[in-house]
């Protein structure tokens, strides 16, 4: 790649203005200087277009205003509507974003980390799948849907209420046997309380349940024989069925009108993540939305230090229910 | 925010290997340096878990291994997927993106270009929305999908051959009375040269057409009182729709359904992007697909100037058309 035209430096600045360095380098970084040299050096820096070199200001002050965030992609409209909300965010603080998406690969998770140390970020967000992720010290982290130890926070939905309020909604809406349909990772998530809030709810509501949890990369159509083994005579067992996702939703929906089963007048479907059609139209589904845009303000509060300070290892925001189209209400 | 602490610097290195702080640069740096002295700069690496400070390599050779991208958001499909290509091709060269979301907002533009000039990165590609942008010499600048000038490089799908190809394909497809559908920016952009293919296809091809071109930010209602306005005894005029964007489309193909209106059925409606439901399931509709993939290629190739060299205003990248259930095939 071409080099960069050199620019005119604090030096030619001082030269032009007729002043000393140390002069100029107070003027750039706002201290007290007397009014007279005050203008001769703002006048210099109008005349040669003086811009401050941002490299030599991170060498000297350790601070790059610079944050990194790992996603592990951006087509997933999760990671990408998180990701939108994280960048508004650090912009409003008039800090920069590096994005570094990481094809949930462990290896190069611990790469990126490793390779931002160098960089002297002045901090990290991950939405990582690497258990045993080494976090230099040193680097303020903050870790989206994975406990990752008492001295770098967690910030996440509240998963295990948001499931227990699937379960709720599917007995209110007169459900009497459900069903919990889960694929993703098998690390031991923040997302995986799901599982164990709608386990709750169901017993606390008395409601029949079953679960079917495939493990990470195996095929939705496993999913598809479930279903299809609990229709009998054209009627589905389950009048319920709470998925992991919006997306896990998506393709269920479709497999049950492939099986001539309506929904929602048969099945209920609920899905989780509040995902809307190309980003800002239709709901998926009835769904249990995260908070988002509440998440990423969270993570960089937390980085910024702007929470009281003490050991806050978890945070869990409050998930709320919304109807898509997928249930009767 | 906490400030990073203090690691140890090439001087302390030089200090525990016994060698001359130049003998360390050049190990850093790949220079020869004979083999003893190499060995035990290495070992003073590895003790003392040295890491190069790139803030201080970018300061001194003005290459910092960092383009920026400007993109409007990331919870459009189409934005998210771009970023996500550009992104992957960035770390495939061992550089890092600077995400800047500007919001469609051309003063946001401007800052966000001139903000960047003082961070010295390697280069900027931007999908803006300022026809009168700014852009300082010395910075190599790719613009997606507007011309900005000969000297700057512009990368867009062929949008004029999208549009020929919808109104060709619905030819094929049987369709005698077509529509265009529009909305979006009102700037010269290279999408606008949809509407001049898809009016050339139809005229090659003698198909009758009409088109509804919303300004930006009009309520696509527009459209549904010109869809609603052309049935006349639950027949729709149109038997073929061509809609700017799958966005559009999608609206589009609700409308119709509410209209009581068939599609693939009474009318065919093709979109332009490519765009998958959820990111990468099922098509939204039979659409004019932007190669997304070779579009981020081609902007960091031309960043990276791995083009031959010349005048390169503009690079159109061909389109394909992919059945996605709303034509006949």
């Amino acid at each position: 790649m071409k080099k960069v035209n050199s620019s005119p430096t604090m030096k030619d600045v001082a030269r032009e203005a007729g002043v000393a360095l140390g002069t100029v380098s107070k003027v750039v970084n706002g201290l007290p200087v007397r009014e007279p040299y005050k203008h001769k050096v703002e006048d210099a820096i109008r005349k040669l277009d003086y811009h401050v070199n941002s490299y030599a200001q991170g060498f000297k002050s350790n601070r790059t205003d610079t944050v990194a965030l790992l996603v592990p992609n951006l087509w997933d409209p999760f990671f990408s509507i998180l990701t939108h909300h994280i960048n508004r965010e650090l912009q409003a603080r008039r800090c920069r974003m590096f994005l570094c998406t990481t094809d949930f690969n462990p290896d190069l998770e611990q790469e990126y980390v490793t390779m931002l140390q160098n960089n002297k970020v002045d901090g990290i967000i991950g939405l990582t799948y690497n258990p045993q992720l080494e976090v230099p010290e040193g680097i303020p982290f903050v870790s989206i849907d994975r406990s990752m130890g008492p001295h770098i926070p967690c910030v996440a939905s509240d998963n295990f209420q948001g499931g227990q309020m699937a379960a709720e909604k599917l007995a209110d809406l007169g459900c009497t046997n459900v069903a919990f349909l889960r694929t993703g990772s098998s690390l031991n998530n923040e997302p995986n309380k799901r599982k164990a809030g709608f386990e709750n709810g169901c017993l606390s509501r008395k409601l029949n349940y079953e679960m079917l949890i495939l493990d990470d990369g195996e095929p939705y159509d496993k999913f598809d024989r479930f279903l299809a083994e609990h229709i009998e005579c054209g009627r589905s067992y389950f009048d319920g069925i709470f998925c992991v996702t919006d997306k896990v939703a998506y393709h269920v929906i479709k497999t049950l009108r492939n099986l001539q089963i309506k929904v929602p007048e048969d099945v209920q479907v609920i899905g989780f993540d509040g995902i809307r059609q190309l980003g800002d139209l239709d709901p998926v589904c009835s769904s249990i939305v995260q908070p988002v845009e509440e998440i990423a303000q969270t993570c960089i509060g937390l980085l910024f230090r702007e929470f009281p300070p003490g050991r806050l290892p978890l945070i869990c925001l409050p998930v709320t229910y919304t109807y898509g189209g997928t249930t009767r209400e």
